[in-house]
């Protein structure tokens, strides 16, 4: 099987465990759950959960308990984009083809299903945990997705991409941003992943550091489709950053120094790796993917 | 000392502790953590963090491990205010007699930090309970503030609260509001700061039963207050409830049923305590407190 194909079906697996983890539409307060889980079944790669899924798995981990964070990670990634598409930030009426959540549900009821999708990820990863033993490794696994999603991860970065808009800014600056409104999620998952399996410090290690060099990367190359994409292949239109006159790494370093960053990043996280040998293949196939990606 | 005088002591014990577990107001995310601290330092009873407190001890807890819980709860009744306030929702302009939230720094950062207390909530109670011991305990310390706090809690009730707005709604349905927008975190408060002691199931029983009770009064005793109050000392206009053509216990009972129920059920509050003996003094008076209150 090629590694869409494997990407795809382990999407899918994680689809069917959504369903599986979504509150049940019922009660006084169903129309807020609805709301939810709207947006949760929107679709998308589901890429977080599958990385917390990997990482499990490439540590040792034999059982199931990676499930209720793979959800959780999901919900908070959900969670962002409801809110980042409210009126008062980037007011986007379409998501992936179809009306935003406040489109469809009214401004007060996407902000309170934000809300929601992100207590409730913390919920379902507390009260997952609390049916398997070593408690400390889930401790500290929730600990990380809420760093790689709080002021100093994807809120830390949102807010400055935010501050940003319209803004001239430096490379330092704007790696602030990368590195934390999108790297530090997948460090998140990737870290909470292996501390579940119980992972040594040195394996640890070598995975935070590859899962930061795929996040910079990742935006990186989102940065660069974004003038040198087909936008059938990408759905959306580009030039939207140079319309915005938004920095990005092109506009900053120059668009063949970016290709050469982003390459160094892929081959720096694939070095990571080499201490799991040959059973880190799909997270050695996914950095290639990355870097390769038209949309 | 009496009780009031006891009661703002240990308000002004949590104000400072609440000051240290604050985030720094430092690096490109600034602007967000001073948002953030802005409406975390505006001032209120602290109830939620205290019970925490007085839960903890009353149960035998020695150390300080309940702090982080404390700021943690303050922190997410903060983001539902902030979030409250919002035009979309409240639209209120004024929070303790402070601009609010969104008129200070804007919609844009209210909404994200409102997201960034909820999740920074999260974030301190899982790096807090690292240091310690029972890592069990404290999993299921914070699943208790995750349920308190979420759709089968605050944000269940604020979503009927909400779309039961000049709507007539039977006594079932303002229990459900009642119970989930403002007892629920009293419970969570009381059973997490219990379970953190490693309290009996017999106790933390009976502290349910408390927190449910006490819970329920005080909303009933806010309804009566909308009424009956004095609006100086309340600091705000009675008679919004009526004005608003809200469902409230007056309204649905009766003024004299209303009164009544409430003094049963903070009998009922008081008798779950006779467990603890006389060290229960706290909890006592503050049911007491809560039937006499004229503000």
């Amino acid at each position: 099987m090629d590694f869409k194909a494997s990407l795809s079906e382990k999407s899918k697996y994680i689809e069917e465990k959504i369903r599986i983890f979504a509150p049940k539409e019922e009660g006084y307060q169903k129309s807020v759950i609805e709301a939810m889980n709207y947006s949760l079944m929107a679709g998308g790669k589901r890429l977080r959960p599958i990385l917390i899924m990997e990482t499990y798995r490439l540590c040792g981990g034999k059982d199931d308990r990676f499930l209720p964070y793979s959800i959780a990670i999901e919900m908070i990634h959900t969670y962002s984009l409801v809110h980042d598409d409210l009126p008062a930030l980037d007011n986007d009426d379409l998501r992936r083809g179809k009306p935003t959540n406040h489109k469809v549900y009214g401004e007060a009821m996407a902000i309170l299903a934000g809300d929601a999708l992100l207590n409730h990820a913390f919920q379902i990863m507390l009260e997952g945990s609390l049916k398997y033993d070593k408690p400390e490794n889930s401790l500290r696994a929730a600990y990380e997705i809420s760093k790689g999603a709080g002021i100093y991860g994807m809120i830390g970065g949102q807010v400055v991409d935010v501050e940003s808009e319209n803004k001239k800014i430096d490379k330092d600056k704007l790696d602030f941003i990368h590195l934390n409104k999108t790297a530090a999620m997948i460090v998140g998952s990737i870290r909470s992943g292996a501390i579940l399996a119980d992972s040594s410090e040195e394996k640890l290690e070598a995975l935070s550091n590859y899962a930061n060099n795929i996040g910079l990367a990742f935006q990186i190359i989102d940065d660069i489709l974004d003038i040198e994409g087909d936008e059938k292949i990408l759905g959306k239109h580009i030039g939207s950053d140079i319309d915005n006159e938004k920095s990005t790494y092109p506009s900053i370093i120059g668009m063949e120094e970016s290709k050469k960053i982003a390459k160094k990043l892929i081959e720096n996280a694939k070095s990571e790796l080499e201490i799991f040998g040959e059973n880190a293949e799909f997270l050695t196939n996914l950095a290639d993917y990355i870097i390769a990606r038209d949309k």
